[in-house]
């Protein structure tokens, strides 16, 4: 790695710039009744309409942790890091404003000796493609050389003041839900490490076969339920929300923690992915589905915009000494401890 | 390194959630006017005045190429990451809102084996002393595990709508100005890659003598200028104004491009730090200071909050096949080639 700011006196030539030329060219959009002013200032400028608050989080994507160069295509790693922002802003119920991505690569991942396209524009298209699926415009961000593949999302969404969904509005006696099914993007997974131990490393195409594709949708590219978010939070059918980034039981202490109190899930009623086991929809992380609750007297759609909703327990009082989740099977009661995903472990 | 989510099924204990924790008591302040919710949640909620617009920028901090861990000391890190993004505010005339912070780490600068502090404890002693300057609370974030340092810091500002100091409103005929004095930081790098030629490798000592705290500080502790941006923008004497990060010739292109102008720097006037030498002042970066312009007719003042504004040049009309920047030193005018800070150089 040089380190050019550090190496004083060295002549710098216009790499960066291009790059972010490039950037700049394909992330331009008019600039819309939220974003004043794109890439290409200190700051971007946004508005938001009156009576509303905002909602910001960022999340890092790293080779070797978050995504495999050998396992992931890069449009999948561009896709999946957004979607980690989306799927924030969505658990929030809010909707998605700008979002910006502070980008670090390695040299070869920026070039391109073939005709091909470079790593990073694949990786482009892959975020870009599912930025415009959710109106959500890229409006910033840096760019450096890393000896490591790294991407840090921000999303900015904005929110009716007051009315965001929390982690700590769940109360005792109210039901708890999922969008969509669990397990999914652990199964998936899984198979990458299975295709990855039959092949020679490296061996793995760039284009995954279209039938693969459908099998490892979930881990490849999994999609963030803003549109359920924003129904929850519209038609007020939602106590408090997570998304589940971590896994089910590590989500779930989350919002057992947050909210003071203690929850039941009842496995049977899991909508445990078809390829998938009860272990992966507990622990696997990475769906990205919405977990909620709410009150006993709100009745819930079946579906929302096209995706299932199932109750898979209920919140009951925090009392010492006893787990924040417990697991009821047809043979018994189980703790069910956290074993999400966790950095620094 | 270890990629834990990437092999399933493992176990994974409470690191990142300690080290979370950690952040979030440090990090802690009563919810106040702009932050409604801090860390703990899916993302952050802020409120801005009625009236108000958002300025956003993210800045990458990454080991071996914005700072080294053998020349920097942690908490010269955790205040330089900070720097980067409220000087982007201040460039705009902007107030800090709120300041997110993406962490990526290995994991023995998590720890330590004696009682003397973690690295990361140090970082934040840097990063927030900085931010409780500036009233800016810490809102959010993410952490990984990484197998090199880095931070990307997400800076939030508002500023009445409308009313942002941009790049692009230089307009020949306006003055050029820069606060404080340039090259005093790229001199102080030249001093501690000296440091680091007559000591043996990472021999540096981990707190920097104060004598010596003084000659670096522009490097280690550059201020950003949000004081001199609000009073710039509030009586409105600035038209365009960028911060100097990654040098004169570099960041006055910036202005020239953004507004379809050339520029005139007279050499005799640039306030060059006392250490510096004119190449440093020019193309040295890291200076954090304002580098604005204003049109003809507004009396600036000799200085704003303590610290000294200097008028250097002039915009002027651009030209075809003319340079945008041009340098005019008592041997005549030359070509003044963007030559600061670049990646993927």
């Amino acid at each position: 790695m040089r380190s050019s700011r550090l190496d004083s006196g060295t002549k710098r030539p216009q790499g960066e710039l291009a790059l972010l030329r490039q950037i700049r060219s394909r992330a331009a959009h008019a600039p819309g009744l939220s974003l004043r002013l794109g890439i290409g200032d200190d700051c971007a400028l946004l508005r938001l309409l009156p009576q509303e608050e905002l909602a910001v989080t960022t999340d890092l994507s790293i080779a070797g942790r978050h995504f495999r160069l050998d396992w992931h295509p890069a449009e999948s790693v561009g896709h999946r890091a957004l979607a980690r922002g989306l799927s924030d802003v969505a658990a929030m119920g809010a909707r998605p404003v700008a979002a910006f991505l502070s980008l670090g690569l390695p040299r070869e991942l920026t070039t391109s000796a073939t005709r091909r396209k470079a790593w990073v524009e694949r990786f482009l298209d892959g975020l870009l493609a599912l930025a415009a699926a959710h109106k959500t415009p890229l409006a910033g961000g840096d760019l450096s050389e890393s000896p490591i593949p790294f991407a840090d999302i921000v999303l900015v969404g904005s929110v009716p003041t007051g009315c965001a969904l929390l982690r700590s509005a769940a109360r005792p006696g109210h039901l708890l839900y999922v969008t969509g099914s669990l397990g999914g993007s652990a199964a998936a997974l899984a198979r990458l490490a299975q295709l990855a131990t039959v092949q020679p490393a490296g061996s793995i195409p760039q284009r995954i076969p279209k039938k693969l594709v459908t099998v490892l949708a979930p881990q490849l590219y999994p999609q963030p339920r803003i549109a359920q978010g924003l129904v929850l939070r519209r038609r007020r059918l939602a106590s408090a929300a997570i998304d589940l980034s971590d896994g089910l039981s590590t989500d779930l202490t989350h919002i057992c923690q947050e909210s003071g109190v203690a929850a039941e899930i009842d496995a049977d009623l899991l909508p445990i992915h078809p390829a998938a086991n009860l272990a992966q929809a507990l622990n696997g992380g990475e769906d990205y589905e919405l977990l909620f609750t709410a009150p006993p007297t709100v009745r819930l759609p079946h579906s929302i915009a096209g995706v299932n909703v199932t109750k898979i327990g209920r919140i009951v009082p925090s009392r010492r000494n006893q787990p924040a989740v417990t697991l009821i099977t047809p043979q018994g009661r189980q703790p069910l401890i956290p074993q999400g995903w966790e950095h620094f472990s």
